[in-house]
């Protein structure tokens, strides 16, 4: 039977090879962006589990917007503007893709920073819709390139990960923040806020959304996958409530809602004592754990490869300075190393960049330091 | 800000008008499709939920295709063809909607039983598609229509839901099922077989799913909402395995898997020794209201209204005889009754017979015995 002009549209993608292959014994996976195993708070969420029982009600069918004392919690702690409206999603990734159908075309045209989260490129790849690249800088996106592209006239969307950027690692400065959301108002193009990573900041001082600075032309979208569990896959999107109102709709007719159980686990969780000093602990590890990854990788700056350090998050952007990444990663993955070639993150091979995704969050110090050894070998002999 | 074509195309829904009202206090509610909430096997899914902490892999992201024990179990119960796969959704109201995604481009046209599922209608409407009705027999669709429709060329996919049908409680007899399978198979048309309501039937002896006459030609959806929780949002896709790879790949863009504790939690009621016997219960509390309901509207048959007996699901069909559906609605709701009615079952107005769809699952046998006393009332008072 032939598949929809949508499905056709997605290119088959490397990554889910190497995915697939980081399940082979004894490879070291510095590919997947999981958080440790490890340090998941099971036993917290076994004891929230318990109080289900006193809400009886989360095993019937509830409203498409989600477990209702949830919502009220996270609005109350977000300080969610008034005119603002929340929603439970099956992850933050559904509620990129409920954006994209509520709103976007085939034809339509979405900005991007340029690399990009895979997992929007692909929602938006469904949708139809056109790229428009924005380089990304240290900072953040470009702002020239931005206000060019917002000048044609052309752009519907633009999306962003301002916090520990997915693939880069790099959390944009409270200037672009306040240019972006002012470019964002100026020329009337909503701003996309995805920030799974916010609450993974192991250095440094919280800078406030881009959407703080322009509440009514936003959507916001949190991920709990990081913080509490990906497997419950659970996350929220939050925009003016005309705005939300159309995902709802869209929501509705897709799974009617999210499953409810996990999520009244999930408020207990998050109003836990408990929490603020699990997530605690669990940014102190990565942050040993990134610290171990950036000073196993240092001999290899300047004459291999470049790495800006990072602030957070759960990945590190090494730049190639004299090898290919396609084949560093296939060599790589000959030794039990995954990693994940920077070209998958771009929309356009046109405008790659020779550079790895490392994840620091998978795996042990040891097993950091043996990746490394490893891809440094790899780096040495492939000039 | 736009909303998107494929939204745009969605018609405003009086239906959940409806259902807002029957959150009013002291509303009797025959108008949604909800099971029981007071025979929900709450305990029993909390113990189940004890077991949780010997699989904390649920916590961690998982496959896209679900819990691989609970379908490694299911694909067993159900005898799934080898050539065959499955995969866990957000309800199987998700798996309608990945089908529409993965197969249908705006103009396709789809085949459906008219009155039909309302929230098929909605995903469909969404796809952009084409309805072709088909009318219903108390046997099941109209084949000599089915087979006109076919032959047509253009009819893609057949949906229907041959077991206690929504809103009819038709249940699809023998020949029927293998007269549908036999056409689609010649047409090659795809077969969409929803069975929601597959074990819900309290009298007569099962009959086989349409699809076992065509298993490489058929999509099946189960739900387990109606025997066990709908709270959890799960239900289960199959289909040829290459049709469902393309739905794997839709969903992976739009929600990379469903919530996995819940799946297991699932796995292990359903292998509980006490689940049939719970099912039994089930079963035989639901006859027990459904012939309370049909009993007392028995009196204005032939007269006011006319109703099929129905052997499972939960609703009956009641086609008016000398009122209109909204009229009736409307007034009924008026004295704290809801039900919905039949219009909304309908691709298009040109083709509606006056009809209310009463549910009869969620309401206690005087609560069904008082909504038909004041539904009696108001079909006299409109003569």
């Amino acid at each position: 039977m032939e598949i929809s002009a949508q499905l056709a549209g997605i290119k088959p993608s490397y990554i889910r090879e190497i995915l697939a292959a980081t399940q082979a014994p004894g490879m070291l996976s510095l590919a997947g962006g999981l958080p440790a195993s490890e340090l998941l708070p099971v036993s917290q969420l076994m004891q929230a589990m318990e109080s289900l029982a006193q809400s009886p009600e989360v095993f019937q069918y509830g409203e498409t917007t989600g477990y209702a004392p949830l919502l009220d919690f996270l609005s109350a702690k977000h300080g969610l503007p008034s005119d603002n409206a929340a929603m439970v999603c099956t992850g933050s990734q559904q509620a990129i893709d409920l954006i994209a159908r509520a709103y976007l075309n085939p034809g339509d045209t979405v900005a991007m920073e340029a690399p990009s989260y895979l997992g929007a490129l692909q929602v938006f790849g469904l949708a139809q819709a056109n790229i428009h690249s924005i380089e990304q800088t240290n900072e953040g996106p470009d702002l020239n390139q931005l206000e060019t592209a917002f000048a044609t006239g052309s752009i519907k969307l633009f999306y962003g990960v301002p916090d520990f950027h997915n693939p880069t690692g790099v959390c944009w400065s409270l200037a672009v923040r306040k240019a972006v959301a002012d470019l964002c108002n100026r020329y009337q193009v909503a701003f996309v806020e995805d920030v799974p990573y916010r609450e993974l900041r192991f250095t440094g001082t919280a800078l406030p959304l881009v959407s703080s600075f322009s509440p009514n032309n936003a959507f916001v979208m949190r991920s709990f996958s990081k913080v509490s569990s990906p497997g419950l896959r659970l996350g929220m999107v939050s925009a003016p409530k005309e705005w939300l109102a159309a995902l709802v709709k869209i929501k509705q007719a897709s799974d009617l809602h999210t499953g409810l159980p996990m999520q009244a686990v999930l408020l207990s969780l998050l109003r836990s004592e408990g929490f603020p000093k699990h997530l605690e602990m669990v940014r102190s590890n990565y942050k040993q754990r990134y610290q171990v990854l950036y000073q196993a990788l240092e001999p290899l700056f300047g004459e291999y490869c470049e790495c800006d350090t990072v602030e957070g998050g759960m990945f590190v952007w090494l730049k190639l300075l004299k090898s290919q990444a396609m084949d560093v990663t296939r060599t790589l993955l000959e030794q039990n190393v995954a990693v994940v070639p920077g070209d998958v993150f771009y929309s356009s091979v046109d405008i790659t960049r020779p550079a790895l995704r490392l994840n620091f969050t998978h795996s042990s110090l040891a097993q950091l330091e043996v990746a490394v050894a490893r891809l440094s070998d790899v780096l040495r002999a492939q000039v």
